[in-house]
């Protein structure tokens, strides 16, 4: 992949991100950043690659459950197993639908179930499985491997960061351990800067000293506020580059930069029925503030000549 | 610094490290790992630095409940700012004494009284503070600045470990972001890779779009089993090497290594009262247990030419 931004058309998101990084990397511009503070974070589903119909983690969720509801038939007279037992997407994509329009309820039926579906496996093995996943499967409507389903440009741009300097970071509401999964070969990303949610994790001790195993409850859900408490924590630094495309978003978004340091922070709209999907849903609140807050906006139609 | 290992005495400690490190890295060998997964982890009070009279970071607290208490009488005459106030570093040492001796309760006030005296302030004005009390500070006993107060032997051996090809990270039960503030200059270990406890922070916008700020609550006490998920939480990867000092270091031993890639658990044994201090409390079921499996035990008095 090379690092010159070759598929993002002139315009002024590619100009936005060139001059930002024109003025943090060069000595003696008042925004010069020093290396150690050049840090970039994206999230990762509808920014990193593609969302639709379904976040790709819950096709995961859906076979793991399925599986269970097999082997208990009581479990698939109940949401959210009746629905991967049927491969009921109408109803599994509506719950993070309704989520991002301020309804959790199904979205908890659902998280209850994915809670269940990993307790009691090792956080090695649940990465294992994820990779055999994400391996194995196919996107259901684009026709091309899950592990495919980076959009194009966005590597472009890690590697032009890459290039100058700068470290990356996800920082995904969705599951950090099935992100890392796949993060390193999709993204040149390594594991130790995928910043998610997660389910708790315990301590046991084994035959071989000690694991961390899944148990069947959430701990951190990372998304909104959240995300920026985690960027924090785990890097001890602000970002000075952000990119994103949901509500969610826009607290990691206002955390860019700071009073010390110069922020570019990036929106991804869904704007290409043809090549991906367009939608808003889910991104209202952040494009209304990209708008407000003079926020560069990158369309999937516009700016980017290939898509994946 | 050098990479050589240089205040090491010839013994049992030295040559269990060179060996490992000669395995580990030598193609071909059995135990190879890529340099992806050389993850070296370790603790920092009593492990990187000195932890007594009492640990460093107790003084940067008790330096302010002593200014809140300064402030306010009423809170003179409460602990821990009636301690703090007092100067009375006789119950401030004991309440950690006593927690590592199973009794939490005077810990208990201490945490609470610690949550309260950063409640407010950003996690950058924390950091900032936190490097203002290490660079004028200095240790109460041993003659000699905070940032002088790490052990030249344990920095060798994170040079040395870094010039194989290890990653190191530190992760304590003290507080994250103290750390962070000396980490870099102190060990080389830059902020992201300071795994430790911390207080809940809160998301706030502000005229600079957002920052992250210190809640007057806990958040992770980051010892015993805690330090194993947080490993893995933040790292994706299991140590291959590890080193601690106190029963609370266990978990993370016990993690390091696992069923696929080989481990060296370390445990440094304070039996040196003229150069630095003698003290076992704390540390006993963690000596049994390295005595039970193997483990190696550094001791400073035998195993270091110079302890700082």
């Amino acid at each position: 992949m090379n690092a010159d931004l070759a598929s993002w058309r002139d315009g002024a998101a590619r100009s936005a991100i060139v001059d930002f990084v024109r003025r943090v990397t060069t000595d003696g511009s008042d925004d010069y950043v020093d290396p150690v503070d050049r840090v970039a974070v994206a999230d990762n589903d509808g920014t990193l690659w593609t969302e639709k119909p379904m976040q790709i983690e819950i096709g995961f969720i859906l076979q793991r459950l399925a599986a269970m509801a097999e082997q208990d038939p009581d479990l698939r007279a109940k949401q959210p197993w009746k629905a991967a037992s049927a491969e009921d997407y109408a109803w599994l994509g509506g719950a993070i639908t309704k989520h991002y329009g301020g309804d959790d309820s199904d979205l908890k039926v659902l998280m209850g179930g994915f809670v269940r579906a990993f307790a009691g496996m090792s956080a090695e093995d649940y990465l294992a499985a994820s990779g055999e996943y994400l391996r194995n499967g196919s996107h259901p409507t684009l026709g091309r491997g899950f592990r495919q389903c980076a959009f194009g440009p966005m590597v472009e741009l890690l590697r032009y960061l890459e290039a100058h300097g700068f470290t990356l970071y996800v920082a995904s509401g969705g599951d950090r351990d099935f992100i890392r999964a796949i993060s390193d070969e999709a993204y040149g990303i390594p594991s130790e800067r995928v910043i998610g949610s997660s389910n708790a994790l315990a301590y046991q001790e084994d035959e071989h000293g000690a694991s961390v195993v899944y148990q069947a409850q959430p701990d951190v859900f990372d998304d909104g506020p959240v995300k920026a408490v985690r960027i924090w924590s785990r890097i001890g630094r602000r970002p000075i580059l952000s990119v994103g495309n949901a509500n969610g978003d826009i607290p990691m978004l206002e955390f860019t930069g700071g009073p010390s340091l110069p922020a570019l922070r990036l929106v991804v709209l869904h704007d290409d029925e043809e090549r991906e999907f367009a939608y808003t849903d889910g991104a209202d609140e952040l494009l209304d503030r990209a708008s407000d807050k003079g926020w560069t906006v990158i369309s999937v139609r516009n700016d980017w000549t290939t898509v994946f």
